[in-house]
């Protein structure tokens, strides 16, 4: 369901001060003083009007956001996180639905339009965090846009029965095929990645891996990665989450690597990481390859971080980045917003006319001060429907 | 002016519930059900009592906070930022005085009691900041306690008349003598650091040095540090700010340099750079080092980050020191609370009996929950007088 409204007063990327009308869920005009009899009238107090916030990497079905504090105790490696993780979940007991449903709300509030989530599949936990997430993905539906990867964390081979739960998972309304760390964690990346482009090429849905691999093992990843996407024709379809090592390898190999993503129109989603090298942010984006940024893990067995804000995020991946020019921020919030509706293969993205009205209003003199602020959000705006106003979700 | 109060319903370091008796500015009583008739009463509405929130690092004097929003657009180095501040300070022609109050007042809201300020001393400001900082001082002496540094940003032999400035500086009234990069900004280390622990020895004052400086470079200045701390017996007095190179060195020198340390009780303040490598915080607390952290520039003609809040500081050190565990994170906060007061040599400084009552109550149920929301600060204390509450600045 799709509305109608015109919200008044607000500056499009800074811009000009304008009112933007929406007629069912479409932006239809962008212009001063625009008149609308008898549609709703919002006020957006001389906000700057941003396209929605894109959250192109999270983990919706593992937060822990909106419980009681949870203890951060395991130990530095991706192993033993994963042990530590299905420890955490037998003890908790949580819901995915409701873990789900609280981050989605706290998102919607803080300006996120769209999201893109991995959710677990192990031989474990079966489908349970799918269905949990996609219950969340329907009762939102008018709210938010997700956009759900079945994810192998536990590893593919190295479970067997998790390749037919990837598959029914795609079946039952997963949007795309999910990968990690071929070689580290499977022990084959040649199979690994074979095993889900064949399950992708054979659904028709795109891929997102997680490719935390470090220097030339992920490199060597990247290349067959990219590799697959030519020879099933998924240009355009294929992301790889993290790809630390773009930020590890030589200058030589960095520009192969590069070619490689560009002629396979093959995404690359960071978060700014903390403490480990992440791929050179400006150096890609002027090279023309897609960026888009996310949360990744909110507040979950993982660690303590996180709370999708994703102007938060910006502020993070900027300062990970050394930028302090307000263009290299607004260059990172451009990955926020537009570089994430790529990664999602938005097609009406955006605030001009016959775009979806999906934007965000943010008090604020620059789009940079809004994220040195983490200002506050004055509307959140999804289809034409005020979703969220002033930290209130209304939904 | 100290003042008397009775603090109710707290959890000290989130222990159990507790009331704080102060009396005349000082810490009387700590415990459950007390009772104190004729005495001012403050609900801490169950929130968790911490010791007073120390940013051990900052610039009061050039924070563009409060002011429109500045554009930045200087270069990569630290010459070319230098180079760049001097033209901004020209062309905004702000005041330090109003400036240094417009962070300080953002400070004591966030919950800091103590702050450590370097101050630019130079042939062309004159000592115009300082003037600025220490009327600030002056005017908030009732509400945050104000140590300041001062600092040859430009150079010192570099600028000659930098020294007597300097020296005058002190005799004006500031507590400190900085220094800065006696290599690579003065181009000659040995007589960088005699200069300024002259000043320092003759005034009998600490010093406090930022040293960016990478790798051995700045590992040689370290050394020559320690050498004049020790000639001079100024064991306990001596600071050294950022120390990036402490995070550079191999393991071998790590260790020889935190003998140093360790041998002349020199402190090491880190804010957790974005960018660059920075001291192994756990390994050196650990070993006894002495360390506080600080927000340094706040929004000024440097960079736009910062926001005076040091719980937000203590998540970024954390961040950027791959902490996920809580006992680490709680680690860091000690550092922005005690180590910080270790670093500005406060005898009194804590949240029992006849420590002074400098202290914050935060909302949440952990220290750690708190870290991560930036929670809101329910009451700030200086000497029993409550100067900020629930975000707003009382004085
Ligand atoms: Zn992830
Ligand atoms: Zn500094």
């Amino acid at each position: 369901m799709t509305e109608s409204l015109l919200l008044q007063n607000v500056r499009p990327l800074e811009g000009d001060r304008a009112d933007v009308l929406v007629i069912d869920g479409v932006v239809k005009r962008v212009g001063a003083g625009l008149e609308a009899p008898g549609i709703r009238v919002v006020d957006g107090r001389n906000g700057i009007l941003l396209p929605g916030l894109v959250d192109a990497h999270t983990h919706l079905d593992k937060t822990l956001w909106g419980r009681s504090w949870h203890r951060h105790s395991a130990g530095p490696t991706i192993q033993s996180r994963i042990a530590d993780e299905r420890r955490v979940r037998k003890a908790l007991g949580y819901s995915p639905e409701e873990q789900s449903t609280n981050q989605v709300r706290q998102a919607i509030t803080m300006g996120t339009t769209h999201i893109r989530t991995h959710v677990d599949i192990d031989t474990e936990i079966g489908l349970a965090n799918l269905e949990g997430v996609l219950a969340t993905r329907d009762r939102f539906r008018e709210a938010i846009h997700l956009q759900v990867v079945a994810f192998p964390q536990s590893g593919l081979l190295v479970r067997p029965g998790t390749e037919a739960l990837m598959a029914e998972a795609i079946s039952m309304g997963a949007d795309l095929v999910g990968g990690i760390d071929p070689s580290s964690m499977d022990r084959d990346p040649v199979r690994h990645l074979d095993t889900i482009f064949a399950i992708a090429d054979r659904a028709g849905v795109g891929i997102d891996i997680h490719l935390h691999e470090p220097g030339m093992l992920g490199a060597f990843a990247l290349e067959l990665i990219a590799e697959r996407t030519t020879a099933l024709g998924m240009q355009g379809r294929v992301t790889v989450s993290h790809a630390f090592c773009l930020g590890m390898v030589d200058e030589a190999y960095l520009e192969h690597l590069t070619g490689l993503l560009i002629d396979n129109r093959i995404a690359i989603m960071t978060h700014g990481p903390g403490d480990i090298a992440f791929p050179p942010v400006r150096r890609l984006y002027e090279d023309g390859v897609t960026l888009g940024c996310g949360s990744d893990g909110i507040r979950d067995s993982w660690g303590p971080y996180g709370n999708a804000d994703m102007l938060e995020r910006a502020m993070l991946l900027a300062f990970r980045s050394g930028f302090r020019r307000d263009e290299d921020l607004e260059l990172v919030l451009d990955i926020a917003t537009g570089g994430g509706a790529q990664v999602m293969g938005l097609a009406d993205y955006g605030i001009a006319p016959s775009c979806r009205a999906d934007f965000t209003v943010v008090a604020g003199e620059t789009r940079v001060e809004a994220i040195m602020n983490r200002a506050s959000r004055i509307a959140v705006v999804q289809g034409g429907r005020v979703v969220a106003a002033d930290g209130e979700c209304l939904v």
